[in-house]
């Protein structure tokens, strides 16, 4: 009575439809002009399901990535994904990795509520980022309405850092003490909204942060006072050195602990205060949602 | 030398077979009627597989997640996610929120071995559960015949529920000090034993807890004296203030910390010794499966 | 304007491919003769994928495993999924069970990023094993060629062992205590290099262990003084007691706790000195990958 055959085949059936290595191809080449799960096939063969956006701006972008974070208290703990999930450890400069490797984690569908990273985060070769701040624990139809901020890049600037971030952070690797604040940061580039403002954006961080930064642009690779990289800092350019404090992703080693995890120090003058150097409630508790197109 | 094609193709020739939202359609519309690994595909899309049990009681239930104690010493430590994997935390109320979430892990194969939940937990819309007790790491083939426990409940609860445990527990959230013993608990369920019996299921817990339980019953949301809740009471219904000794999952922190965990409290009088409010050995060291109808 | 259908029936179009349960079968029953990614299905219906090596020796090398240091100095912390991720604990003598049980990990193109464990792992009947060091992070299309050790076994010495390393692992079982040292050590099978030597193999590993082991050999299940057992071996026989300084993999218990880890204590007189005990930065740093064929 154990069936050792399956019903996997019935999946070729219905109407035909083509498969492409990005949202991208599969909006021009194909013409899918509806949000929602797509597969892709990688260039090395892989099959993989994600989440396309099919209407900002034209359409045609894939979801590739999602920073979570799960515990702000937990330094550099279990779900920690995008610093180090080791604890706060000098000897442990590059953290995870996961910028920069081949590792992938979580589905598509649970992106709000959990870390997430696909194939296409080192395969697709694209031009530019769309970055959603989304609630967390949202359901997927209800991304784009409930994102707190929607904005994406169109200056192309992938193209001149190997055509996605895997590549960008093989050019600027995340290594504590890999270099210092201001002088060795990675790219700033203007953004657009596509829903909220770049001022609102930047006024999401704690007042104390309003001096360091510019609101427009997304910004990779920031190193703080301490050396401690981070890896994105969301809506702003940074012109100051307590980076910790509005941006995410990074090393393995912070100084002090209590600034180690994915979302580093946003906590800083207490959870969700949205006083002094704590970012707002509203943004810690949302997911950041990375596309490429 | 490299291959970038792949034969995935190969995949949608033999004999059709057709694919479905549950293994209830599959054995409905489809006539599939044996015990064993099939594609479902979602309503979003995601096409997923797991196991049906398609002979019990008509057949058709999907397995959608189980619970699995891969080591009851550690409190609320990694391999917990049906409680915490960030220690035992006051400040983190609600742990992992899987069992009110869209995150998934493991898979169908290894469900007797480490946690597993898949995208019908939260896609399947059912009206009924059904629960196996089954050995850790027993293969996919034996877990009907070596499961110590098997029921299902028949009253289609689940339709007065929002249709799957994920909505029940939007309803019934699982937050620490989010209600009262015996006032807020959730529903409790009459049961059909399909192996076993209400009598031996209940005496499987320790013997300190016979007088807090009623044999005969699955039950949902079950608040402790200190205000914890926990997800299912499995065979039971409770009535009495120490359902950590006898139910499982939940929320993000116990007092005291040593009841924190996937299987709570159900070694306080010594590992599987069934003495005192220590549960038998078999009953820990078996993967608690569920089904939805 | 969120699409609920999506693409996915694409796949079974383009030229006709074939599916079987191992690379070897690819390779002997459909002809497929480049390295790289394919789709296998098991025994019990699940397709995966993974990576083939066709050329070395014939071909038909499918990947199972991978077993990646993330972090030698956390001590059975976070990532030794090939040991214990519990800490060291004396009462989990059995570890994470990975080597035997059927919970799989990771993805192939991660695999010198992270652990990687697949259903063929346990599903596919094999003769021999083929073994590769690879430098963590490297692409999938340079495993090949920047490998720092590579070997096969050709005396079907699976055969008689249940037909692959989940089987072989039942016979000899991974539990602190189970035995000891050389009088319970497991099979020893001699190999053949398809890159590298056997010299240079063993001397990977620190001066003090050269008097220990006897080049040209892959060993399973070898235990150590304190009678923790280890998994494998790579590239030696044992004929001392001190294995945790040149095998990898085990149970979850070592002593003393500084010995714990997916790559035990191969960095017992400094990481990477290739002083002592202690093993070469190269094959610290190199992820060992495990095929069947």
């Amino acid at each position: 009575m154990f069936s050792s055959n399956n019903n996997f085949q019935a999946m070729g059936r219905e109407k035909d439809k083509l498969i492409g290595k990005s949202c991208k191809e599969l909006k021009e080449k194909h013409g899918f002009d509806k949000d929602g799960l797509y597969y892709l096939k990688s260039s090395t063969g892989v099959i993989y399901e994600t989440f396309c956006d099919m209407t900002t701006d034209g359409g045609g972008w894939t979801l590739v990535a999602s920073i979570h974070e799960n515990n702000i208290n937990g330094k550099c703990t279990l779900g920690d994904r995008w610093t180090s999930q080791q604890g706060n450890l000098e000897n442990f400069p590059h953290g995870e990795r996961n910028w920069a490797n081949r590792v992938i984690f979580g589905s598509a569908e649970g992106a709000t509520g959990d870390d997430y990273k696909n194939v296409g985060y080192y395969d697709i070769k694209a031009l530019d980022v769309s970055v959603w701040h989304v609630p967390n624990d949202a359901a997927m139809e209800h991304w784009k309405a409930s994102a707190i901020i929607r904005y994406h890049t169109n200056s192309a600037f992938l193209s001149l850092n190997g055509g996605n971030l895997y590549e960008l952070f093989q050019r600027y690797p995340l290594k504590y003490k890999g270099g210092t604040c201001q002088t060795d940061n990675g790219p700033s580039v203007p953004i657009v909204f596509d829903f909220g403002d770049a001022k609102s954006t930047k006024e999401m961080y704690g007042p104390s942060t309003y001096g360091e930064t510019e609101p427009g642009y997304v910004s990779f690779r920031v190193f703080n006072y301490e050396q401690t990289p981070m890896a994105v800092c969301s809506g702003v350019k940074v012109i100051g050195c307590n980076s910790e404090h509005y941006c995410f992703g990074g090393g393995g080693y912070f100084n002090p602990a209590r600034q180690c995890g994915d979302f580093a120090s946003w906590d800083w003058d207490g959870y969700g205060t949205h006083t002094g150097w704590s970012a707002s409630q509203k943004i810690t508790e949302s997911a950041v949602l990375m596309f490429y197109r």
